[in-house]
């Protein structure tokens, strides 16, 4: 595989030279009090990013996955009780996790390509009557099916009920790519990595904690340390970290959130938007589907693309990376062999973006699929064309 | 600070130009089969620098607390009986690990600047007849006073005893730097991170599990998800992960245990003893003492150095960092405000430690300690002349 | 313009990450026995890529204009008559170099689009009995019209004539990128630049002289210092350099070579060639035609298109850089207005090099130029998927 | 040798991470709006470190040696007559070049060690009625020596003599590192590297043409093309340049000279000075000798250090390189043998500069000079110490 060429899987994404720069720093003592200016201004641009004015944020050498165990480990105790759906490969990860760290986990399963089932939320919250469960999880964007669920329809499930859940929103592979209003949607913890949005390499997990899941550190009891919540903001208060931190990695994440912001998130999303309107419109004109059930659930970050019955969708992925040296993703779970992933988030234009799509075709192509060559291409232009003069100011 | 001056903080290190540039990779597909190129390499690499045939290792995206924790909650279980010493800032936060994941720690009480008191964990080993302490916890190296201690003595001391708990070693300021012997030693877990002897950036927690400690799985009932090595054993056996790896520290990590391995690990440990001599030689010169209460503790990657009774240490630190932009270490817990710390572990050389040590000589010289200037750095000279022919060769 | 496209244009190419950083080298002092342990193998590598067994190989920081420079002046005195064909901006200013250095240039005008005129050379070079024509000059591939030329032919002119003047290569071009035989040629002076075919950054100057053009040194001059391949003979034979070298380019070009041998030069070649295949295929579909008037004239590193009458093909570059964030090249002088360039050489991969053709399409419509979409892409990806798996392994 | 080391060479010297970053580019279109968004600043922040307002500014891709030469054969023919002391290698070579240039040099031969004779020059320039004498040719600062000449008195005595003759001064190892003052001395060509004062790679040659240089073009016959400032100027003023520039060292050199001014060109002086006065008080504590003659002749950007009688000055250097890693300078020409030099120009730290200080203290005593070990060092701590405050902050 050839290092000159774009990755078009869903993180960790295509990385901006500055950003590679920012974090390939020299050594700084994580004691001194450069270490501070470093890490305050990091915490601030992620909490705009989220969308709050109250959240702590805090930020772990990590990944997405230790990210989730934050979550729980510091706000819930054994035993107790958890509302999730099952809808994709990452929500399904989750879940287990918080069966094996002792939760009651209350399961609706969910056709994979479906979003998250607000509705039947709302029934189970109502039933609720004794408030056993403490916390709803919601999968904002299922990596492994191309699904962007409606938090905000979760969020109106709770209100609904009347339920004093708290809202647990992985947004891994849609922070600081697809719209996120922690505090507007009554976002408890926000969780994220470095690797997506952020277009950093990956090695953070990044939470941020409203004020009633900072409360719920007082009476949780599963036991945790390196994710201990509460070690971090002593840690913040004096300018450290209980231990020693990624130190170049925040540096980047420092910078990655000036540039984000320095874009415009509105900006920042209608990039992500166009891009993959022009992967959609690829995929249609080779005359296939997206694993998501329908337009209102497509993601902006990733599409999971069917293919046809009786075809192992792992073949093109392979077939990329033999033979012209592109990463796609594979399918996941009960997906696997049935679509292949184009990520396309994070630090991408246009241009590299048709450069994935031709690739595709080929692939395609080659493996028989009686794709016409060029097709999706000039489709994706199409899209591309409209929006013209946007993708040359973007990603600089 | 300058970042034109080296750091002489016990890690994270000084780092090799080679391996900040093996860091700094263009995202690669970590689905792909490049990685396992990338992290099988490493992983047998760390097995070489632990001296061990039959331990398994395993690489988290964390750090060296990481690494405690994967320890104790990948083999124990709540109200588990664990043997520790407290006898330093970092042999305390072990303890108090333990304690927030409910086991139950009896502590040995060891006066900072002395080691661990193998011949006291022989008696209360001798003195469980039911064998109800699980692990023995050691801490190799006391980063916080500079003493390292006897690892093979606490092994003769389980043996003595005809005990069957589990060794657990926190290496992190010692492997890659300083002798260390998995297997001969009978270590069960060993710990490290890639921010000392591995003279990387923070951001890997490494450990090595003994075949005892991966019996131990089976029957831990200590919650763990991010920290489960079950499911990093399942992700490497398919050249894979369980969630996003930190592949450019790995792939600093595989090329780090090649330069060491290459430059021979006694070379490395003897290259580590002639600096640390050089420092030691020029504390002796200045009048004073190590915390490490006697020779045969001397650590070869930091040095605790007591200052004089009513002189607060850290004003050496802050005035080293604002005067001349070097980074020293403040004393931690027990001994702040007792004594400065000098790291010499990691990418440097003997040139690079003369410049410290005529810092820290400007430092004392400007806080009226009564220091002649020169005379540590002659001492130090004294040292490295003699052993000359070495320092040019090493660490490039 | 965004740093994450790749750019079209016939050099500086884009570089591979391990040329960038061999290149990014920390301050090594050249005066030392490490800078022989560079040059030298940058050298000989250099060498076998000219395909010379004779050739002394010099490399100045400057450009492929101070090759020009250093060829003439080193050999040549004031009012020495020189033989040279105009067809295209670099021939043009070659001659121009000459006759600002006050020789007596013989133009052959030639049509841009035209390859060097061997049998006007032959006939010349007959007739000039008195042998007064010192050297030839000879244009291998001219950028400015995508316009390879036969070297062999001009050395079979020459010979065909029993004439003794020498014959002087640009090569800046082709070399490393096309085939290119100084020894089997007769080339007596071969010049290139590190910013082509060895992917490097701009700022070195390579020249191969044969032992016919070291004899001429010892009759010559023309002033020279600077360009002086006499100091840097002496200076080579003591591991050093006349004046401070650029010792990071020099690095590179080292690792350069080595890839480039590695790889295997007639794979270099072939990779060329089926890139610009891919090219050509496309333009061909567009309906248009290239600047180079027959396809043995069509060059292997850079097609330059013509664009229908009455369009400036400037408004493509110009659209390309303020639209898409891409780079491609304007025509150049006669040919200004009439063409725009794609380069296609260094390090580039097929799928690269479809983002260029689809940016290349979108710009050509947006501008009412009646291109179908995707059809020029369709065009190359049928010449790429044919020579599949050559593409993957390459340009790593 | 380690590249952990700093050099003490006197050029290339140790550089900046954030310049090396600027330098080490993703390749740019220097054909667009791009590139003169990156030169037109770097003329003009070079131009603001020449102390000039009238002057116009030239890079060309090349070193010292080839500002030399732009600055003769853009304003000389054949013939012409020029003064020039030979006071050191560097002048020495100056004068050789301009005699391959056919230029008429009067030299007035000067101890090595001594500065430039403006009494003498008064004196030639004087008896020269005729004004036959068009160039006086001044090396500011003779590296091989140590000598700083006093250029504002050769100046005076062209006043003094009323000679119309213009003022060439190699800077190459004076300015942005010691006072320079291009406009106020009357200087008509000033000439500098890209690899002393502006701290980053060699391979640009910056000169600076005053009106009366530039007038000079128009009459100026000696063949030049590559160095042709003509084409330069027509380049510049269409952001574009004759021939493929160095974008990446141009980048570096635009925020070279905003680090420069931004610090203050008064700071960026005391901070040289600073040091070298640190240098020479070892050397005084040493018990030996600089070569330049007097207090007032030495430089603050390299001092070359006598060695006593009967010993090679050559073997400490080869010492140093050979047993710690570390790069001195050689004493060249008629000092080979008997200087040694330490560079201290660049990016440099108080107590990057201990270090060398320490080693050169080994090497002399490893060789039996009767060094005392830490004398010299301890001087220069004094130095240092009492102008604290200053190292922290600069160099960042």
């Amino acid at each position: 595989m050839s290092f000159q060429n774009p990755v078009f899987i869903p993180g960790p994404t295509n990385m901006p030279e500055v950003l590679r720069k920012a974090v390939d720093m020299p050594t700084l003592d994580h004691r001194s009090s450069l270490f501070g200016e470093i890490l305050h201004p990091a915490l601030k641009g992620v909490k705009k990013i989220l969308k709050s004015e109250t959240a702590e944020v805090f930020i772990f050498p990590s990944s997405g996955t230790g990210g989730w165990e934050t979550a729980i480990s510091n706000t819930l105790s054994a035993g107790d009780k958890v509302l999730a759906a099952r809808n994709g490969m990452f929500s399904q990860r989750w879940i287990d996790m918080c069966q094996r760290h002792n939760l009651d986990v209350e399961i609706v399963e969910t056709p994979w390509g479906e979003g998250l089932p607000a509705d039947r939320y709302e029934e189970i919250l109502t039933a609720d009557k004794a408030h056993e469960i403490k916390v709803v999880l919601a999968t904002h964007n299922e990596t492994a099916t191309g699904v962007r669920s409606d938090i905000a329809a979760v969020r109106r499930a709770l209100d609904a009920a009347g339920h004093p859940a708290m809202l647990f929103v992985d947004g891994v592979s849609s922070i600081a790519s697809m719209d996120f209003r922690m505090e507007e949607w009554g976002v408890d913890v926000a969780i994220t990595g470095s690797q997506k949005g952020f277009m950093l390499p990956a090695g953070l997990a990044i939470v941020g904690f409203s004020p009633r899941a900072m409360a719920a550190l007082e009476t949780a009891t599963l036991p945790r340390t390196f994710f201990d919540v509460r070690d971090m903001r002593k840690g913040y208060a004096n300018n450290g970290y209980p231990y020693t931190p990624s130190v170049g990695l925040l540096n980047g994440l420092k910078l990655s959130t000036e540039m984000l912001l320095g874009e415009g998130l509105e900006a920042v999303f209608a990039r992500h938007n166009r891009i993959a309107n022009g992967v959609r419109a690829a995929v249609n004109a080779w005359g296939l589907d997206l694993c998501a059930a329908s337009p209102d659930l497509y993601s902006d970050t990733v599409s999971a693309i069917r293919t046809p019955e009786g075809f192992d969708s792992t073949r093109i992925v392979t077939h990329a990376a033999d033979e012209y040296g592109v990463a796609f993703g594979v399918g996941l779970g009960e997906v696997a062999g049935k679509v292949f992933r184009i990520g396309h988030l994070g630090s991408l234009t246009d241009v590299m973006m048709l450069s994935g799509l031709a690739t595709a075709e080929m692939c395609m192509a080659d493996l028989g699929l009686g794709i016409e060559l060029g097709s999706g291409v000039a489709a994706a232009q199409e899209v591309f064309r409209s929006s013209k003069g946007n993708a040359a100011k973007a990603a600089a």
